[in-house]
């Protein structure tokens, strides 16, 4: 058979026979099928081409799936979806190439943190409620920091005493210090699909903010685990530690709080919404700016997260209001677009990534051990969850005088189990750390691999699954739903100048001069005040060209409107 | 001095002397700055993301400058803003590095057909004015295909006996041959940006409609060169020839307009509309299907952008209207955005690539055969085009009965004119045809990479500049604007059913029932009569669920709403 040679292809057609083709280039069964179907060369090219459909073919069969399924059912969600359609297809290519391989395509680590995760973070930060994240700030920053340092310490200990019994390899202590920060790093991603920012406002925040900080962690543990000898830990090196925390973290912030600012100001004074094609400049540099942002603060060795999170809240509280209705409607649903195919590309590479006949050769003849590992691990996260998360929420319901505020067992109960999912981070990690170019070497770092696989993929599909119903079971519809309003018309939260309503809002929080007295009963009442003030006063004018938050423009609240 | 390891990487940290580094690596000058200020370890990770960063900025720079030159200028537009700066940003990096670079990153060829390309031309058709499109849609298809193929012709004869006498170099057939195709391939990025629709919307829809035919007709011709042998040319190969065309332009609109039609029907029968997170399912649906089209046709050897230029026509007439407002504001929004950031980052790179130090070093003892060359090539593509525009134009105007519709000499000169420009889908297939694997190995070779380059640069930045000016001094603005209006008050002509009033519209078309006699004398009058029945009658209700185009859902211009 003849076969004609692709698309702006100058190569020599060749006649090949398909059968051997799929010996020689060990090619995927479903290519293979197309190839029958498709009379391509097979160049790499072609097969490149040919790989990018079936995996665009796939995203939308998950988007419809996943439709269908999340009206129909009240468990499932896109995630998941994707997850489980991810597994079903691996399982077929996998059936029908007689366990040559199981994914269509193959990335590199990178191109998950350098093109996906950056919308879905600065989609979250774009979206997010800021009135509840910066209320229970302090909570959260306690989560993100102690929390994961805790659960780090927890899981490295427990790991380097319970793996030896198992004899399946030798693993320095420092893979046993990249196992306990492989999994606290929180997958932040899921759970923005398990919990709903609406249904369950406190929850959602205190869980999603802790993933965000938990990455500004991740990032200076692997930078300790890297530079700092461990073995003679002293005062000095904690305390250096932590200037570094601190410094990253305040430096990641900043970075992303001033891009935001940076292009608010760009907007406002370029008054780009004057032009014919006004929507289009301000979208494209609002897009833009926003990944500089995250790959600014990666260049810089800072926090990438954390740099485009807080870029996302300013850009939606400032730059938000100096672009035209239609960019203003554009904005919001293009970042979240963008976040959701991201997100649904994540779970159905994991799906399919996840039966790598490759990874899975190697423990073969040892299926029992990886099994032990996975359960010794998963029961690690859970215990060093627990242990930081009740007595931090205990010290932190001791600042909160009001009792509807505090997190009580139950939902304390849900945040802990809310964050057990591992996600595509922990994968990425795992690859990172355990692969030497793409390739599992040492059978114990084929272990730890396989393992990382099993604890994400059940993590994710009984605890995502699980979610839900569990909200449902423990907080009734009326209880969940108030903690936000009832408190927020008694005392003037750190709200967001377009959260509340202007007249009211701003006249109840004005009307009352805060006392040096009240700074210490109240301290996050006090501060919003001043913080008011210094919004409506020199930031709105500056960076909105707007007086407060009354104004017309101002007063606009994404989520009201559109 | 001791340096930090980057982000989630665990290598060992290492001390290096940057001097040594660039000495190694022949890094980029900017990089190399930036690596004064970064402190982070020189794996080829850190690298990318130092050059993705530089070239994030570059873009944004590119949209704030041309924004304010497109404002203050009436000559300047994005795509000569974007190409000057990376020309400028080439310069300064050849200059500083002493002449060993002079862009911050290289993409293979591929990247722009997979990425970029796409976007682009399915914008253009989900934004074209359907009712222009499709009123000239036997000039532009002859102008794409006779015109294209006599182009082609014309290049590849004048080259093969012009180029011998500057005897720098042996060039087979072969070479000669795809020489044509290359600089037959007209640019139909460029002219988006300097022909407006909305001012000039019939010398648009020429010129850039050509551009869409004139891919399918270059794909048949790169096939036709691999596979036929020309050498023994007879009325055989010509009939399979023209064959074969007509089954690639048939298969490729019919996928485009399938894929079309099965995103607005999923839309409509699922019901994407009606769920919490609406706007983002379709819009990610819609966004996945229209790339799909491009990808799977390119797989199948069809011609990628006639399906997706078709794809676009299809999802804005019917997909959609089946959406919420939101989406409908976003797609319209979000996909200009796309294709507006895939242009300025095409044109951007082009800039920087074209003073890439590796091309230039082979033609440094003849830089007078290059310029020649250029030179040859220019002209041969003017008189190509000239050969056919002046015949078909005459020719079409002869089924064109009202004076007003008729392509006169002044637009014929505009269209020639502005179909003279080359870019980047030149440049992608010169160093697809002239490389070998990315390094220019024969002098012949080299020298024809840097005719091209030249070639590009020149016409676009000449003839783009120019463009403008030369529109307003040929065709004053009273006598431009009126083509369109007036004929269409006139006779119903093919139009979109949401292109026109929907009362006087409908009823003005449906009135006149057309005779067999009317099908000679006003052919395409006769065409949509039946069409706009059909349309109403069962597509609309099948792919839309509303009656006709007068429903309140099927008036809603896209132009005239948002």
């Amino acid at each position: 058979m003849t076969i004609v040679t692709k698309l702006h292809s100058n190569s020599v057609p060749t006649c090949y026979d398909h059968r051997g083709e799929i010996s020689a280039c060990s090619m995927d069964y479903l290519s293979w099928l197309l190839a029958k179907l498709v009379p391509v060369a097979s160049d790499p090219e072609a097969e490149f081409v040919r790989q990018i459909t079936l995996f665009a073919l796939l995203l939308c069969a998950c988007i419809i799936v996943g439709h269908l399924l999340e009206n129909n059912t009240r468990w499932m969600n896109q995630s998941i979806t994707a997850l489980l359609v991810g597994l079903g297809i691996g399982c077929f290519i996998l059936i029908t190439s007689h366990g040559k391989s199981s994914h269509i395509l193959e990335f590199k680590q990178e191109f998950f943190f350098i093109y996906l995760l950056p919308p879905i973070i600065f989609n979250a930060g774009f979206q997010v409620k800021k009135k509840q994240f910066f209320r229970n700030f302090l909570t959260i920053t306690s989560y993100g920091v102690f929390g994961t340092l805790l659960s780090f310490a927890i899981i490295s200990f427990g790991a380097s005493r319970l793996f030896p019994m198992l004899d399946f390899g030798y693993l320095e202590i420092k893979d046993y210090l990249a196992l306990g920060a492989i999994f606290s790093a929180t997958d932040s991603v899921c759970t923005l699909q398990v919990l709903n920012q609406d249904e369950t406002p406190l929850l959602y925040s205190l869980v999603f903010g802790e993933g965000v900080v938990n990455d500004a962690t991740s990032v200076v543990l692997f930078n300790a685990i890297s530079n700092f000898d461990l073995s003679d830990m002293n005062y000095y090196t904690a305390l250096d530690f932590a200037i570094n925390f601190f410094k990253l973290f305040m430096l990641s912030t900043f970075l992303g709080v001033c891009v935001g600012l940076l292009c608010a100001l760009i907007i406002r004074l370029l008054k780009l919404g004057s032009s014919g094609q006004s929507t289009d400049h301000e979208v494209a540099l609002m897009m833009l700016m926003a990944y500089l942002s995250y790959i600014t603060a990666d260049m810089f060795a800072l926090s990438g997260i954390l740099a485009v999170f807080f870029c996302g809240i300013a850009m939606s509280h400032y730059a938000w209001h100096n672009v035209t209705d239609n960019s203003q409607v554009t904005t919001k649903h293009s970042f979240a677009t963008m976040s959701f195919i991201a997100e649904v590309f994540i779970f159905l590479y994991v799906g399919m990534d996840s039966l790598d006949v490759a990874k899975w050769r190697f423990i073969e003849d040892s299926p029992g051990k990886s099994i032990w590992v996975s359960i010794i691990l998963l029961v690690l996260i859970m215990i060093g969850r627990a242990a930081f998360l009740i007595p931090l929420s205990c010290l932190s319901n001791l600042t909160r005088r009001d009792s509807n505020e505090r997190i009580g067992f139950k939902q304390q109960f849900i945040v802990w189990w809310a964050g057990i999912m591992r996600g595509a981070v922990s994968i990425a990690l795992a690859y990172k750390k355990f692969t030497g170019s793409g390739q599992t070497i040492q059978p114990a770092n084929a272990l730890l691999i396989t393992s990382t696989i099993t604890v994400v993929l059940f993590s994710t599909i009984v605890f995502g699954l699980l979610t839900k119903p569990l909200i449902k079971a423990l907080l009734p519809e009326s209880s969940y739903r108030e903690p936000c309003s009832p408190t927020s018309s008694m005392i003037p939260l750190l709200e967001d100048g377009h959260d509340d309503d202007p007249e009211t809002g701003n006249h109840r929080t004005l009307r009352s001069r805060p006392s040096l007295k009240m700074l210490f009963r109240r301290p996050t009442t006090t501060v919003h005040y001043y913080w008011r003030k210094f919004d409506n006063g020199f930031m709105r004018p500056v960076f909105c060209g707007t007086g407060s938050a009354s104004d017309a423009n101002g007063t606009r609240d994404m989520d009201a409107v559109y």
